[in-house]
């Protein structure tokens, strides 16, 4: 049983009503060390690009996150693909607002080596109960590498 | 950023908390043509037994659920997952009330054959607006199949 | 632990190195009878155009994948999902070859109602053992109304 | 089209056929700085309890871990989860082979407060090529607050 016709479908909230004064770069980054946990905030990401219904990040592949088998740990993978999605949920609602992940998916494509990724969170559908997500990972040359999809509830 | 401390948790509202006129499987099965799509009733799920927070359907393998390989196509066991987990819901809440699934997702562990399998629908956790659940489908040697997790929005 | 560097990334047998001769969609639309079951054929799914990587479908939305919300029922779209995978991986192979689906996840971001609705079907990457693709269906307004990813295993 | 009859089941292999040898929990812990991230075992992971099929870690509920919501991040919980996953599967082989983690899909569906937190990661099945696993968290009051599910490619 999926999808009935009261489904939430407010469309005068949709990505297209973006906030005029959506939150810059700079504003975003500015935010991390408010809102993440610490060991999150070590990992270094950087907004770079906004519009609306997108977020471009970068994340260095520091030693810190590089396992044995000499690429990046696949769970940097996945916490960056969070933090992207949270960052750009943020700048869409133009305010800090609680929220939750209600699901993360990651499917690992290939390994990540060289000294830095591309994160990229798409902004699929704002409800006014929930959102959807997804977010691209690309290696240093430009190809796909983790892709996620993630759903959160606006509380 | 995840699950800040005002979540939803309305334990009033947990498993243990079931109606005390929970539907039988009798009348779990007489719902089935009135809420399924067609498509769906003739995939002939059966409720056998039920219980608070849990649910036990058998699926007959029949021809028409039978691909080229000679065992039960994944599409099946993926519908049987979100059917079984739908008349879970349908059970906990004592009457019918718009839901939508919000996400499902299968891992396929061993191929199905023989002439019918269980399947098992598992209410994690009800809350105030999402529902979590997990379904299992055993073969019929009792072995784990498919593994789905899936939320549901209350609407 | 993720991703060694010796995982799977044979670029010869990346998307890009499409065999000359893949299949038209006539092809594929011949072979759909042949490799699934009834119960998905009965579904309707009509390849409609192809390209290397790419597979777009339509799926009729007939009244038996209706349920009692008055939409398509969510189990259609998984298992639509799935047959446009298959499908889009045999184009990519050239041949019919033994494959298993090892997981798919489905978000449901919209209803979908009207009376048909296009599956759109990507290869992420081909590796020697594995593949990886997406899914997206758009309802009759082109709006995106679920969103899959998921992972095959060439036998 | 899922799951051909040839697909991978050697029940040789199961979880059943463990090692005579497989490593204590003692040894496990001396691995997890010699193949993690430096980054994920600042994480402090802690294995407690092993058997066939199933490996419990303790995870300490740091204020590294908590972000400005009070409870912990979600990443970590993603983090443990399939850190986790490895050592188990680690244990099941008997020795450290190449693995990489194919897909992992995380729920969440209670937040986690408190000062530490239990895993769970239990081996649903191991093939010749892939495994698949269920990842469970629970808080301090022994509550489900996570559930993931993966699956591994042996390489």
């Amino acid at each position: 049983m999926t999808q009935p016709p009261d489904a939430p479908s407010p469309d005068a909230m949709s990505v297209d009503a973006i906030s005029l004064d959506a939150m810059s770069v700079d504003e975003l980054r500015a935010q991390i060390p408010k809102i993440f946990a610490p060991w999150i905030v070590a990992l270094g990401l950087d907004p770079v690009h906004a519009e609306a219904g997108l977020l471009r990040l970068t994340l260095p592949v520091t030693p810190a996150l590089v396992h044995v088998g000499g690429v990046m740990c696949g769970q940097a993978s996945m916490a960056a693909a969070d933090t992207a999605m949270v960052l750009l949920m943020l700048r869409e609602l133009g305010e800090f607002r609680p929220m939750t992940t209600v699901q993360l998916q990651s499917t690992f494509v290939r390994p990540v080596s060289g000294t830095s990724c591309t994160i990229e969170a798409r902004l699929l559908r704002r409800g006014r109960k929930l959102a959807f997500g997804r977010i691209d990972l690309f290696d240093e040359q430009g190809r796909l590498a983790v892709q996620a999809t993630t759903t959160y509830a606006l509380l």
